[in-house]
This record gives C-alpha cells, structure tokens and sequence, in this order.
C-alpha cells in the first residue's frame, strides 16, 4: 500500500467531520461488510457516517453489526465533506448517486482487477481477494482500532469473497488477516450460520426439483439444470433463491462446466455458467450475448425452451474438443 | 507444546529407522492428511515408513499426495521400532492392528477432548480443531522442513475437520497455520475442488429425492427428512452418498435441530442429528439409545418408519419448551 495514499486519506479523515460510505448494487457481504466496518472505524473515531446502498440489504445480512443503520436514499450529498467508495470496479456500480457526487472528495478502495481508479485517492490491491482485506489493511495502516464490530464485518466481507476459502482468490495474506480478525472475538460458527445456514425452507424445496432436472453431457464433462416460473410456483420460492443452485452442477465428479437456466419470461431464459478452472465460460457466455469471468458467466437467450437448449449446445460445441480433453 | 515430548520424539526420531504411521478406521481428511504429511516428513528424512489404516481409503481422498501407498495390512508390526498413532482418541480407533503392537512404542498424536494418553509419549492438544494442526507444531518444533507435499495434506487436515473453517472449533491458529501453509504451495481450489465438488451424480439425484421429503415441526425448529432403500435404488446411490444430507435440514432458517433417518435394514433405521449450537443432541440421541457430541449425534433405532420417525418425535418432544424457546 503506497504510503502517499494513506497520509492523503489521514489528512482527509482529520481535516473532515461527516463521510458517505457507498458500495455496488445488489451488495454481498464484501460490499457490505467492508462499508460497515469503515462505518465503526470512523464513528468510533467521531466523525458522522452515512452507509449507503440503493440496493435492499440481502436478508442473511441481516445479522452483520450496524446493518440496520444503511439507508438507500440521501438527500443532499453534498452536505457530507467526503465519499468512500468500496468495492466498486467503476463509478457507475453505486447506482444512482454516482451523478450527485460532483463536489466530493471521492476515496476509492477496492481489489477489483478492472478498476478505473475513479477517486481522487485510489487504494486497490488488485491480488486482493476481498475488499475486505483491503480496508483491513487501510485501517491497519491509519492505526485506527479493530473493535468486534469491525472484525465480524471484515471477516465475513473476506469469507463471503472466497467462498468460506475455497476460491483460488484465497491467498496466505486471507488468512493471515483472519487469524487476527479472530483475535477481536470473530466466531465462525456465528457468521457461517448466518450465511450458510439460513436458507428458506422454500429454497430446499426448489433445489429438490432443480436437481431433478440435472443431466450430464459430453462425456459427463458438461451439467445441464434448470427452473421454470412453474417450478418456482410449485414450491413457493422467490426468483432469487435460486442463487448459488449453478454449483451443485459443478459439484458432480468429473463436470468441468455447469449450466443452469432460469425462465425469466415468456420465452425468455437468463443462463448463468461456471467452470472448474480449465474452461473459460466467458468466452461462452460471450458467444451467446453475454460475458463475466473465466469460472463464472452469463448470458439472456431469448427462445422456447427447447430453442434455448440447443442454443447452449451448440455455444458449447464449439468448444467441445477441448472440453473433452479436461480429464 | 511440552518441550520434554518434542525432546522425546526427536531422540525416538534419531535412533530409530523405521516407523508405522497408523490413524483411525473409517478415517477422513485429518486421519488421512496428518498421517501422510508425517510419513513425507519421515521419509524426507531417510526413514522407511509404512501408512497404515484398516479401511479403505474414501475416494475423495486420493488426490492427497502419497495416498497410493497407504496400506490395510501390516504383515509383521515387530519389524518396526516405532510406531506413531494420529488422530484417535483411544487405541482401539486404530482397529485390529492395536492388539498387535505390545513391543512398539508408541507415540500419540491428536486433538480430541476424549483422548485416553495411551502412547509411550502423548502429544494431544485438546484446543486444535484438528490434528492436522498439532502434526504442523510437532514438525515445526522439531525443525522438519515442510514440502509441498506436506502443507496439501496438512491443509486438507484443518479444511475437513474445521467444514471449510465454519466450525466453531476453527481458531486463530488455525488459520495462522493455513496462512504458513499456503507459502508451501498449497492451492486452495484445488484443495477444495477434490473435498467439495467431487459428488457422484447419483448422489444429487438422490439429494432431489430426500430434499423432497423435508418437514419442519415445533415451529419450524426442527427439520426432519430420510432416506429409504427404494430411493436408494431408484437413484442408483449407494448407501454411503447420504453422508452429509442431514446438514440440508439444518441449513433451513429457523431450524434448531436436523434429523435424518435412513432405512438399513427391514425394520431398523439410523438416525442422524445436528444442532445449531442450542440444543445438545447427543442427550436426545442417548433417549434414542445412541450417543455422540453436543452438534452432532445419532442412534439407530428399530421398528416400522412410523414407528421409528414416532419415537424420535416423542424424544424430541421432552425438549420441546427447550426447542421453542431456541429464537
């Protein structure tokens, strides 16, 4: 972290008395957990905070520490002497309020590997794996205390951004800055409960009928799900609980790629992709109209259902050669 | 760690040339990866080793380096002058070898709260979250270099035993060691792609099945589900793959206690239960005639499945104010 950065944000912090602390829309725990921690940082050290979001809080966020205090609207940024904006890649991605901000300092921090450095003052570590690391490293640096609030949000800004330490992003330095998150009274069963052990009992229900659906191709190399407004209707789920089901394809042995495809409208599906490391479903996703990152993708297909498949298909035929040769 | 023990097992180290490595039966990732890590620690030093453990090796394990060279017999254990036991409690977890090994000393390394100090020298910290981390101070007190080999068994060993570091048995030194560990070249996606996204399609087919039989009682506090044979066959799973599906209960929001019942044999079903951290299930498994720990318990009980999932509802119903009070 480059020195000059650091004294610029100190002199900031002690010249100023009130900080917006805005995060992307449809936040997770990086986003959030990384602003409520710098939320405490400040207040603690007197300043007036605001914690903004446009998006709804995810309800199994709920249980983070000073969640209750995020607003989705401010009336007049400009009374606020400066912004933080965390884990943004660019500007745009904190919504609507990034039109008002014209007569704010803007202090960036973020571990994004696209950010456009849009502040004035820049902190990205691009070998970050969470922006959580980050701001713990920032607050490190400023000398500004660690309390428990700070921790557990940090900590589960870390947690989620690795996928409970899974994801190659996962480096020594993850969890390093955990083992001291633990000396401030983080308990990991109390957090991963929260996130991993709170799903709507509709959601069980979803999954038993998603997963009905899961078929293998291409030599067991390729899995295939999807969900219909029926099913959705049959088990009473929300559209939304379907997060994370794309996994569950890619957690059978021997699957290299994951495809799960969700009705979103008539004739209209939103594919989402994942790969275990060898294929690039962005190149995919992108054949198909859409984009994301080498392990994890997207895509809209408009179509019959019918029609949709085979369009996936043959996006992944192209690719089949090499898919195949993924032992 | 007691200097005297690591003085102790530096000496045995020194004067002795051949050495068994034995863990427990049915072992998983801590038995297996604590006791490869010591048997390249070993052989790094010019040892004759042998890994022994009675069971077959879980498939899912052996991605772990040295794993092809395990074995579940040992021919004469009066040719070794050495022999060190991991991961178990009581000399009887090693299974049959145990009664053959009066003229060895042993050397017992491990974690659990239950430990009987059966060894010539006893290493057991009670506070690891798993053995692993005790093998990674004994070799780091004894000045073994750590290799590459080593840290991806270690690591698998605190993975495994800590559920990808959610349990509440996961400590600051347990990620301080995965920190020091990962220097060693260990990746963790790949780590975790063999634990964790390595199932059997057939174990998914039959997940759609038991998530399709889940119930919530006393107010949504406790999950129950099973398994039967006929379910089993229409999948194609074998018995083995429910492992883990009691955890889907308890991941529902608001639910205290998950119970699985499976089908074993004409009239006779096992039980699992969990706990979120509120209700001791082991004393509902004990009522049941089975045992286990505080979060995690079972039993198996006998008559039609009526029969059974009734009384399991009566034992239950004894914790009942307990169970609501549970928020």
């Amino acid at each position: 972290m480059k020195r000059k950065e650091i004294k610029d944000i100190r002199n900031i912090i002690d010249k100023c008395s009130s900080f917006i602390v805005a995060s992307h829309i449809d936040p997770e725990g990086d986003a959030i957990g990384s602003s409520l921690a710098l939320y405490f940082a400040l207040t603690n050290l007197g300043k007036k905070v605001c914690v903004y979001n446009e998006s709804p809080l995810p309800k199994i966020l709920k249980f983070l520490p000073g969640s209750d205090i995020i607003v989705r609207d401010i009336y007049s940024p400009d009374e606020y002497d400066c912004i933080f904006i965390v884990d943004c890649g660019d500007i745009e991605r904190v919504g609507k309020l990034s039109k008002r901000l014209e007569k704010l300092r803007i202090i960036n921090i973020d571990h994004h590997s696209t950010n456009t450095s849009f502040g004035h003052i820049n902190i990205v570590d691009r070998q970050a794996a969470a922006t959580g690391e980050v701001m713990f490293n920032v607050l490190e640096e400023l000398a500004i205390p660690i309390t428990k609030e700070i921790a557990i949000n940090l900590y589960t800004a870390i947690l989620v951004d690795t996928g409970s330490f899974r994801y190659s992003s996962t480096s020594s330095e993850s969890f390093l800055i955990c083992s001291k998150l633990m000396e401030y009274g983080v308990e990991p069963w109390e957090v991963s409960k929260n996130i991993y052990e709170s799903f709507p009992f509709e959601r069980m229900k979803l999954l038993a009928l998603v997963l009905d659906t899961l078929e293998v191709f291409m030599n067991g190399r390729v899995a295939f799900m999807y969900v219909t407004k029926e099913m959705l209707k049959r088990s009473g789920a929300s559209e939304d609980l379907t997060e994370g089901f794309v996994n569950f394809g890619r957690a059978v042995e021997g699957v290299e790629i994951s495809v799960f495809c969700k009705e979103v409208d008539v004739d209209a599906y939103k594919l989402s992709l994942r790969s275990k490391g060898l294929i690039d479903v962005a190149q995919i996703a992108l054949k198909l109209g859409g984009g994301g990152h080498k392990n994890a993708a997207g895509c809209k297909v408009r179509g019959s259902f019918s029609d949709v498949k085979e369009k996936v298909m043959a996006a992944l035929k192209d690719y089949e050669e090499q898919i195949l040769l993924t032992k």
